[in-house]
Parts: C-alpha cells; sequence; structure tokens
C-alpha cells in the first residue's frame, strides 16, 4: 500500500474534491490539514509554492484541477473515450473561470470598488453564466457531464459552499435548484458517511 | 474527412497553439479569424461565449486548455500514461497560473495602480515562478513535461509572443534562453512552414 498525503489548508475550496475523491477511491490516507504556521516552511517544499499537494510515496501532485482529472482517471470516474473527457474537461475550466471572477472580488480590499464589480457581476455576468451551468447540469442528468458521475462533480460538490460564499448569492440554492441536488448527490453516495464523520468540520 | 474550423480572434494568444497543433496533425482546417465585428453575434452561439472554438462537423468544442489537451491525445502528443499526463496538466496549469497574474496586471485601467502591481510582481514573484518554469524546461530537455514533445509545449510556443508581451520584461529571452529555445523547437518543427507561409501574421 503506497503512503498517501494529501495536504491543504483547513478549508474545503480548491481541496475537498481531492479528499472525497480519495475516500470515495477507498485509498486510506493522511488528510495534513495545513496550519497558518506550517505554510511558509511548507510552502518551498511544494512543487508551486501552492496547494493542495497529493503526496503518493514522497513524490509530489500540485494544481487541483491536475490532481482531480489524474485520480479521477485511476478511478474509473473519466470519460469512456476522448470526446467525454473534453466534456469533462471543458465544463472544469468553464466553472473554474466563474469561480476565478468571483474570488478576484471578494478578495478586493477596496470596498467601494468591490461593491461595484459584484454589481457588474450580479447584473451582467451570473444570470448568464450561471444559467449556463444550471442548463449544463439539467441536460447532463444532474451532472456536470457526459450524463453520468465524473470526478467532475467531486471537484463541484467538494467546491460548492466555498463557490456559494465568493459568489455572495444568498439565495443561490433557490435560484438554480440544480447546484444544491448534485452537491447533495455526491455526498450521499456511499462510503462518504464515514469520511464526513471524522473529517474536521470547515463552513467553506 | 470532416469539416474543421478553428475560431479564435486575430492574434496569437490563446489560439495559436491550437492551429499549431492542427496544422502539425495535417489537418486541414478553416483558420477563421473572427473580426471585432463578427464577434457580438458569434458570441451568444459559442458554448460559453469565449473563444477560441474548434468545430468539428458542426460540433463545437471549447476552453484553450481541454481543446489543446483533446488535439493533443488524438495526436499522439499526450502521456504514455496517467503519471505522464499529470506532469502535462500539472506544468500547464502552473503556466496558465502566470499567464493569469499577469494579464491582470496588464488589463489594469488605472495606471498609477497598474505600476504598483507590476513592481511587486517583478519583484515578489517572477522571479520565483520564471526561475521555476525555466528549471521545469532544464530538466525536461527542453520541453515542459516529460522530457519529450508534448502537446504542453504546441501551447507554450503558440503563446509565447503574447506571454512576453504581457509579462512586460523586456529581457525574457536573456534572462531565460530556455524559454525561447523551446518556442523554436516547437516552430521549428517539419510542416511548419507551409502553416506559418499561409497564416494571417500577427505580434501576440
Amino acid at each position: 500500500m503506497p503512503k498517501v498525503v494529501f495536504k491543504y489548508f483547513s478549508i474545503k475550496g480548491l481541496g475537498e474534491g481531492g479528499r472525497m475523491l480519495l475516500a470515495y477511491g477507498r485509498v486510506e490516507f493522511e488528510d495534513h490539514r495545513v496550519t497558518e504556521e506550517e505554510w511558509p516552511d511548507l510552502k518551498t517544499q511544494t512543487p508551486f509554492g501552492q496547494l493542495p499537494v497529493l503526496e503518493i510515496d514522497g513524490k509530489q501532485y500540485a494544481q487541483s484541477l491536475a490532481i482531480y482529472r489524474y485520480l479521477g482517471r485511476k478511478f474509473g470516474l473519466a470519460g469512456e473515450d476522448l470526446e467525454e473527457d473534453f466534456q469533462i474537461d471543458q465544463v472544469l475550466d468553464f466553472f473554474y473561470d466563474i469561480r476565478l471572477k468571483a474570488a478576484e472580488v471578494f478578495h478586493e480590499t477596496d470596498k467601494e470598488l468591490q461593491a461595484k464589480m459584484q454589481d457588474d457581476l450580479i447584473k451582467n455576468y451570473y444570470p448568464i453564466v450561471l444559467k449556463k451551468l444550471d442548463d449544463i447540469i439539467i441536460e447532463n442528468n444532474g451532472h456536470l457531464a457526459v450524463g453520468k458521475l465524473t470526478w467532475a462533480d467531486f471537484l463541484f460538490a467538494g467546491m460548492y459552499d466555498c463557490f456559494k460564499m465568493v459568489l455572495g448569492i444568498p439565495d443561490l440554492d433557490e435560484k438554480y435548484p440544480s447546484f444544491k441536488k448534485l452537491h447533495h448527490t455526491v455526498v450521499s453516495l456511499p462510503g462518504f458517511e464515514e469520511y464526513c464523520k471524522n473529517a474536521p468540520m470547515c463552513e467553506f
């Protein structure tokens, strides 16, 4: 059995989907929640100065999407062919685009500018892209791509609480019920009870 | 023979690597350079309101990384196994992180703030990440990953002129000769002469 360590901060964010994929794949892993104190030293030892990092027998895997794709393909959660893999990749890159725009506003320290940016997204961006994402999930039978459970769904479900927070849309669950439903589909999969029971709680 | 159309603006940016991959794969394709006049109408017909879009017999493929990965795997330019594919994905996500930081500053309209942001990147960010990228290329035998030519190299080479422009580091070629060398390796591959001769010129 290889020694597996998953390193990420004690939030869901870009890491929870990875932990969930490992739990789903029945991999025993060390769930290393990196503290603020540890981070400066650890940062210099990671491939790109970022988390999450997946370590398998000392070999480091970095970049959330790359890690999730790797685990997804390993655990039979990828597409059946190149076309299906493309569908998964495409929708996740789109999802990351939305997340990135939201995060940019969320992290803006100038409060006045932040309000202006958020107002612009609420009026001109979110209605289009969130509707699109909603359509995609509905078209795909409640999943992100290819009409069935793939690693993309784990990424979405793991990040959903964080996604809601950075979007700053309080009634997101009601506006787009497909999002909440997809989250529920994944966290209700058999085998997650134990992971959820033992994982440290974190809100987003 | 399927009808293939590659749609992108008349710049290299996020599209040139895709055109190069198609040319390398000996695919006859319509190189549709989208004009400013065309864009508003076309935008609503794309999967996510963005370019590039690859169209194969009317089916649309969007998101640059997803398109390039798909073409790379199709043309035998991917890894030999999951580990190698991971190496490719990881380094490209890292490269996109750098590009994104640079583009954020490049597109900042407040000139004073822009200068401050650029100063911060030049002092605290670029020396670390560009050195890292340089090390990776040197370790990989002049390539981005797995020690040989992969679709990652096409993405890098196609974007290099644009990357240089948004970074705003005039002596980039001299500071990190591995970058220029990798660009040269790709554009010197057999078969590119014809593509380069016929493609509209664009600077970045």
